[in-house]
């Protein structure tokens, strides 16, 4: 049965899970209104902090990381606002769609799939609103799409300067993978979910609220009620929930929260530094060609161009035969890329694992010859020695 | 550690979880755009048009009752419409909420707490709707906060008279616990949850659609993205998500629904009947009252009045000392009543160990003698026979 394949998932989400997170996930449920379980909601929801390296509001919904943006949205803006979207890249496109679905007026600053956004554009436009109507800035901070990360310190900057306008930030496939600092950065808003960096399987999302953000929720005039944030405070005081959460999706939060906390920040976002490292590096040592701005890598996931080979069947051979899963590309991208993920619970073997995958494939397709798999190797392991 | 506690689940959900549906859930997590998990999707929701009885549409949501319950409010209505909510407890309220916020003109038909919605009074109403202004009736089959079961045949005999408006049933507590045989009784849209009759944690609910609430959808103008049940279904069609749902959960949903086809309907359906029957005879037979109407008991639950002894108190005393988890009343009703699930995962051991757990702390308390203790136990044990 497939499902007992021993699979390694190299995909920016689902993201393989520890075993200790999975014997959490095993255990019989509790009931949500227990002592027992809101001892965990207190615990996990500091760690949340801790990760977010924030003193804001996190709070934990049961449901995707599009339902966290989505109620990042609708709980702190009305009908009618106007707001930035950055967009360059699926995720970027769908903040766009939520936005407008709810009503919003969207000015878009768009780059080319594969570069970053320009945080001077945003400087000029927020600069240049010396109304101050626009309310609130939406973007994404690695475009798990294309591989891209986008420069959210100096974008957060110019939202900072502008002081009316929210940040509303997709973090899902950043935080855990890198510093997102939300304090620092004066960030709003800002979305994740638990299939990416948390090391845990999809099913929970969380939402970090500055108290800015709680300000311009009371004005907010969209309509909702499950991803109504104000109940999720209210509740949160008593260390509780609006409604059932996924109660063993939180026992493997906190497990996953204590792991992240045992192996410290410098240590993770090394990790996933040297992971970007070797991986984009010896795609080229490959005579691959990266999809993204080389200087603007994703510490989570690495987009590669297959040029005149079927990226589908070329990753399809991958699955087959090694049990490795990668990700497609998505809409236009399909059949052209291939990603690397390189997220959350990932070693330095999963590394040269994937290295060595498709390398061999490579030569198997009469691609490369074999000497060039070797130099991919040893260019992966140099950079796996950075620290 | 509290968490790791030899604990009994006797509330209406999380309900206990069987260890192969346990053991599923802490399966290594596959990906949800593979092969694999399409076959997944497949086969669960096959189960869960048998569960349902139904030819539908039936949807797997990431998220608890509640987003369910909105899902199919907020999919087939507009602002304005005029739609009968039932309210007779905690849920029906809370129905009645969630109309509210999303800018429907709300008619209640209302009953007291512990009594069942009467069927006449939708019967008039919407027999009086001669210009056809109602647009949906909503309603909770199984009232989780009072133990009353509404009579959901009856009352959708008269939907279907008024052919116009749609009935969005909250059967979170009662699928998989008495028969709701969607298609038989013509329900349009029925909403439930997975920590219920489903035998698995929460984190995953479902909403059954038919045509006609499909028809609606063409016309429904409130904004939504994360709920809209339209993209659901474009994915199910090759049986996928629109947004990463919770895989690993999905994995015990559908070792779950294995189980229960293997019990069967019959089976299951008498067993919660004869554990509503032994639980609320032998309540009396302890010389405590039922909450609810004595003709209308909920098959998943069973609210017992413990007149002068305080509710609260009372339970925290079984959970301290036998390690069974009751659930209290809820809003005016803490301190009042104690509920006791019997729905799902529940076996003839579980009743009669929440009967003697009740029957000695009402001992301990000087409340009856223990002579009433062993009556009880046989009334219940004439029940349990039953079939």
């Amino acid at each position: 049965m497939a499902i007992q394949q021993k699979l390694s998932l190299m995909i920016p989400g689902p993201t393989p899970v520890p075993e200790r997170v999975l014997e959490a996930l095993g255990r019989h449920p509790i009931g949500h209104r227990s002592k027992e379980f809101q001892d965990l909601v207190e615990i996990t929801t500091k760690n949340l902090k801790w990760l977010h390296q924030t003193e804001n509001d996190v709070l934990t919904i049961t449901g995707s990381g599009t339902a966290a943006m989505e109620a990042g949205i609708i709980n702190t803006l009305s009908k009618g606002d106007k707001v930035i979207c950055g967009e360059n890249g699926k995720f970027g496109q769908r903040w766009v769609k939520v936005a407008q679905e709810f009503g919003l007026e969207v000015i878009k600053i768009e780059s080319e799939w594969g570069t970053p956004l320009n945080p001077e554009n945003f400087k000029t436009i927020l600069e240049k609103d010396e109304k101050k109507e626009i309310k609130a800035v939406i973007l994404t901070h690695s475009e798990t799409s294309t591989g891209v990360i986008n420069d959210l310190k100096s974008i957060s900057s110019h939202i900072r300067n502008h002081e009316k306008a929210l940040s509303i930030i997709d973090c899902v496939t950043s935080i855990g993978a890198c510093s997102v600092p939300v304090d620092e950065w004066d960030l709003d808003i800002v979305a994740s979910g638990s299939q990416k960096g948390y090391m845990i399987p999809p099913g929970l999302s969380f939402v970090s609220m500055s108290q800015k953000a709680w300000k311009a929720s009371e004005e907010s005039n969209l309509p909702k009620f499950y991803l109504n944030l104000k109940s999720y405070k209210k509740n949160l005081i008593n260390n509780s929930n609006p409604y059932t959460p996924a109660v063993n999706l939180v026992f493997a939060l906190d497990e996953a929260l204590k792991m992240m906390k045992d192996e410290g920040f410098n240590s993770i976002f090394k990790r996933h530094r040297k992971h970007k490292l070797a991986v984009s590096e010896a795609a080229k040592a490959l005579n691959l060609k990266l999809f993204a701005d080389e200087k603007h890598l994703s510490p989570s996931v690495t987009a590669i161009k297959t040029d005149n080979i079927d990226a589908e069947e070329f990753r399809k051979k991958i699955k087959n035969k090694y049990d490795i899963l990668l990700a497609g590309g998505q809409d236009h991208l399909k059949g052209k890329i291939i990603r690397v993920g390189h997220l959350g619970y990932i070693n330095d073997r999963d590394i040269i694992s994937v290295i060595a995958a498709i390398g061999n494939t490579l030569v198997e397709l009469n691609e490369i010859s074999a000497d060039l798999v070797g130099e991919a190797l040893k260019v992966a392991s140099f950079h796996l020695k950075e620290i």
